[in-house]
């Protein structure tokens, strides 16, 4: 019997041991996708409690709560204190098979040296002890980073966003830490189906482009205008999130027609909508393929399901779903419409139904042009995938169905900058995964080829196929 | 090599061992969804012969008959007796694979303590050594469920049936047996796809209602008398078939409109008729809310699709399929409607198609609201999935994507008395996911923690979410 | 640590090995549904060098170049020479964990026994080494059959084709050499969305029947005529390829008025195409019951996705995908039409959608009648499925929903005269599986029974199924 977590976790034998130990840990991270808030990174910010950290904004452990039977009071009702922790304590041994489950030893052990249990019985100790450690300078934002060898973050950003956490952290940042980049995720306006929050956004966008914005070429201009800008800040990714891919195709004039009808007020009709999208979507793939971005489109999130709870707390506070709709017909005539072109950017297809993996990968397949290798990409398992399983069928579906050689690897997609061992998890994952076909005879047992190949997912092939200005090996 | 189906049958190493056989294999069963008929618990049926047992109804094993080239006259031709039992025999062996396989010999052994091998050559001398033991007082219905320590069973019934068999056995049960309940099926309210069918059947609801039935709410009226009814005695569950679910909301006035037309026979228009549903179940929907009940929705069974064989056999026979439609959308819009009203009820979500496994954990998690732990159920893998890979895949899911340990867990789902060693295949497969991660060191190795929470998917859950009325531990 | 694909490649314990050893190794081939090119066969072609039989025309290998960043110039741009053999070693060392990293070796070790690692560095030698073998004559066509054990291949055919080769070879086959029967494919029969080059193809296949197509009637005559003349010559299938099953029915009357509007040349309404396609595969049904052979259905591919490559190389050069539409109902439907006519044929379903596999086993059973052992067939994992987890998820899924032991097995479905090893591997998996069971006691450790199945699966259920005349055992 294993002990609990140890040195070996999750590496069931001494080949997937030597690649990890050896070839996967050492390797920094570029942490490519995430939602740190930038101006915590620019102002190095401090957490109050443990239960700040944790608890302050993580609807991964809230949904476990509610589905635990904690009261909401519990959970969101108040700042995060010892009751809110205590409440997570107490949920903690509930939630065995629940990837939440290892994250939370994860941080315990990595980045306080806990490897007590967490129940309402250790409770008290656990939040003392993490509490003494929280408030010293290792755990401000940057130090935490710079601890887990992160040399690069691409946070999330709104074209509008003025992006000035990112010029003064730019400014200040010191050698050994990280560089952080905004991500484009010009979601805002593609949401034309408020159209009156959409047109308050785009005066927001106008501002921040310095141009009026009174037709569909003034809203492409602007966004073309902020890509610059965001270019110019290191950003080499946009990010769009779509339930279903868009591919309903129109002319200049009935886009000016319909941007038209939107500054009025109307609600855009199904059809108009599509259109609008897909033609905002592929301006923006234009871009990328002209500066060299790659383009992840997260699809088949359904947002804000429960009414009431969404009137209560807003977004992003668990009550996300994966969607069951079709994707390939539509996914397959968007990028094609830009390879007609040959403006078809490197692009990251994530999926947060893991049953859309298959389509994902064989579709990639018919846009890998040998210009880049690795150019189409199966992102790393999404949000609700990401555990040991959806973490392993995502590597297997891309490995049968592309090069897993190739994979740009992980992100932690996440609010929390404790959340970095999710690279580790990852990379342990990986290396059981060829550790395993070494040990079997699947492949050969050359660690030179195998652990060099763990230390690409690992980390060189995010560094190659974005190439972030300024990342330290 | 191990030997075959040995006590440690499924339990690969220690710790699943010492699961399953100290904590797992003692506990009780709460069989809450079954298809058992009333008649034969209160009237205490007996069986005249093996093949009566394992093949008057069991559409499974006819199945498996047909795609090995039984003849139909050899599977349903004619009454049970040693000519079907010799077509099954000569049958399982070619099943090798198939969950009926273990299912037939764990019947042989737990029931019947046969360990022989079933093939043509062994079947006159097994059907003797059934025969013999099959017409003792131990194979009466009432016995066969006490010996497997049944605690409770959950029938299906009409809200329009007079529960005269409930009503009976509750009078006549002795201490030890297992508490009978009803589950309340509407299915038939809802089926105005055939009018003539369904004016019918409101007279025989509004005669065990004893309301006349001339508008949409004295139909609703007449359900919840029924409900209440159900609820007396000690019902604690509704059961709802559906393709897809539904979510389409219509006024008080348009219900009573398509109300009137179907009672002139004429076909609801597929809106009018997908209108019609939603208003009727989000009724019982509330109705569950209110009496604390939970809701059982059974989605993507496609039923009878061989239009000869439905003529000859009917319904059950053995042509239902797996539907792929979408559900994702109108699953979460039915649930918010409820939810919106603060009349959501504990839900069970069962799929036929086990690719919604992901959208079902993550709908769940939207739907989870901290009065219940568990209120919101991924139901075991259903019918088809009713497997090694398919329940493990149902744990696994639901394990990433919500809490294991509050799981319900097993059902058999069952026509047949002799179906409970199901329990026992489910247990053991549980122990196996966990005893597999204490072995690997995903999880401490405490056996207090994981046997009670092995006991707890076995039968605490159940006991504790649907609070059956009698039910002895 | 196991040696890299030795002789247990795949087989983990003993009872694995000695299926595969004792009973699946020496069984032979029969191929029944591949691309191979009836000419090459009749003719007995032979290689220049290993590029030409390893890159002339297979574009699984071109997907995966494409993806490592190889230039389309060293792909598909000049006839197969060294320099493209040195972009496929290039690429070699980056597939790890596609199942063209196996086939490589199988076929490297198997017909040049050559064990080498295949990279960059090695490439002289290996290139050297191969194509002094492949111009002997144990590398002609026949040979390479031979050695195999195929005992028959069933090719792809147009039903206007003239069937020459097919008719030269039968006439000059030597005993040993495998029988060649065609497959009747008459999907440019259905390919009416497209009525000009369609009109272009009833002159052919006029030509070909000796008859004059003038109406939809005589367009069934004449496909008749054809399966009449294939069915003299050996063949025992058809084969179709569809996105989505069709299932719109229509009147004879209706389906003469769209022929003679697509004889005009105007494109069909949508659902004018789809009850053509339904009534001419229910036509093709009908003969295939008639004549006693099997239906293969190939569902879910998405062709040509990638328009300047389609424009540049045309079809068949990599640019295809699964698609995700659904398909539980018309599948249904269509099957169901020809049951209610006594004329549904033995089916065999496959889905480029892994996600199809719990539809189609449960449809499959739907239609089973007793009539021929495993009648209706899920078919093997098929295409961007055919690798180590697709052929594990396809038969463990047919277990459990159907029947493995009736499994009618392996096939191709390629153009290369080197894909034969694909059967081995296929036979490794299958008996890694079985071994597996008996070896864990889910099965009796009877070897003479296990044997047999393994026996069964991988030759005689093919040979029983499908009836071939001619072909030796």
């Amino acid at each position: 019997m294993k002990p609990f977590m140890n040195a070996d976790f999750l590496l069931p034998n001494a080949s997937s041991q030597r690649l990890f130990h050896d070839y996967a840990a050492p390797m920094p991270i570029i942490d490519y996708h995430c939602h740190l808030p930038p101006a915590d990174i620019a102002n190095d910010s401090r957490f109050k409690n443990i239960a700040q950290a944790w608890l302050g904004g993580d609807h991964y452990k809230w949904r476990v709560m509610r589905a635990n039977g904690v009261a909401e009071a519990d959970i969101t009702g108040h700042e995060p204190d010892y009751r809110t922790f205590l409440a997570w304590a107490k949920t903690v041994p509930y939630i065995v098979g629940n990837p939440l489950y290892h994250w939370t030893y994860l941080e315990l052990q990595r980045y306080f040296g806990i490897k007590e249990v967490l129940s309402e019985k250790t409770a008290p100790l656990i939040w003392d002890a993490c509490n003494a450690q929280i408030v010293t300078p290792e755990f401000g934002a940057r130090a935490l980073l710079t601890r887990m060898k992160v040399r690069a973050v691409g946070t999330t950003d709104d074209p509008a966003d003025t992006l000035e956490h990112h010029i003064a952290y730019a400014a200040a940042r010191q050698s050994g830490e990280p560089v952080m980049t905004p991500s484009y995720r010009p979601d805002k306006a593609l949401a034309i189906d408020d159209p009156v929050a959409w047109k308050a956004y785009l005066d927001k966008l106008g501002a921040a482009a310095d141009l009026s914005i009174g037709s569909y070429q003034d809203l492409v201009a602007a966004l073309d205008k902020r890509h610059a800008a965001f270019h110019a800040l290191g950003c080499r990714a946009s990010d769009h999130a779509l339930i279903t891919p868009v591919a309903t195709f129109a002319t200049a004039q009935i886009l000016e027609n319909i941007f038209a009808k939107l500054l009025t007020g109307s609600l855009p009709a199904p059809e108009e909508s599509e259109a609008f999208k897909t033609a905002l979507l592929l301006e923006v793939g234009r871009m990328n393929a002209k500066r060299g971005w790659a383009m992840q489109l997260h699809l088949a999130a359904i947002r804000n399901l429960n009414t009431p709870m969404f009137k209560q707390l807003g977004p992003d506070t668990g009550y996300d779903a994966a969607s069951d709709a079709t994707i390939a017909r539509n996914l397959g005539a968007f990028m094609d419409a830009l390879q007609r072109d040959g403006m078809l950017p490197k692009t990251i297809l994530y999926s947060l139904n893991p049953n859309d993996l298959e389509v994902l990968g064989t579709l990639m397949g018919c846009f890998q042009d040998g210009s880049v290798p690795g150019k189409m990409q199966m992102g790393s398992a999404w949000w609700f995938n990401d555990h040991i399983e959806g973490m392993r069928r995502q590597m297997v579906s891309l490995a049968n169905l592309g090069l897993l050689s190739r994979f740009v690897g992980m992100l932690t997609d996440s609010r929390s900058f404790l959340s970095f061992p999710r690279h580790e998890y990852f990379r342990r994952i990986l290396c059981a995964l060829i550790g395993g076909w070494m040990e079997n005879g699947e492949i050969p047992a050359d660690f030179a080829t195998c652990g060099g190949m763990v230390q690409d997912i690992s980390y060189r092939n995010a560094k190659n196929y974005f190439a972030i200005p300024g990342v330290e090996d």
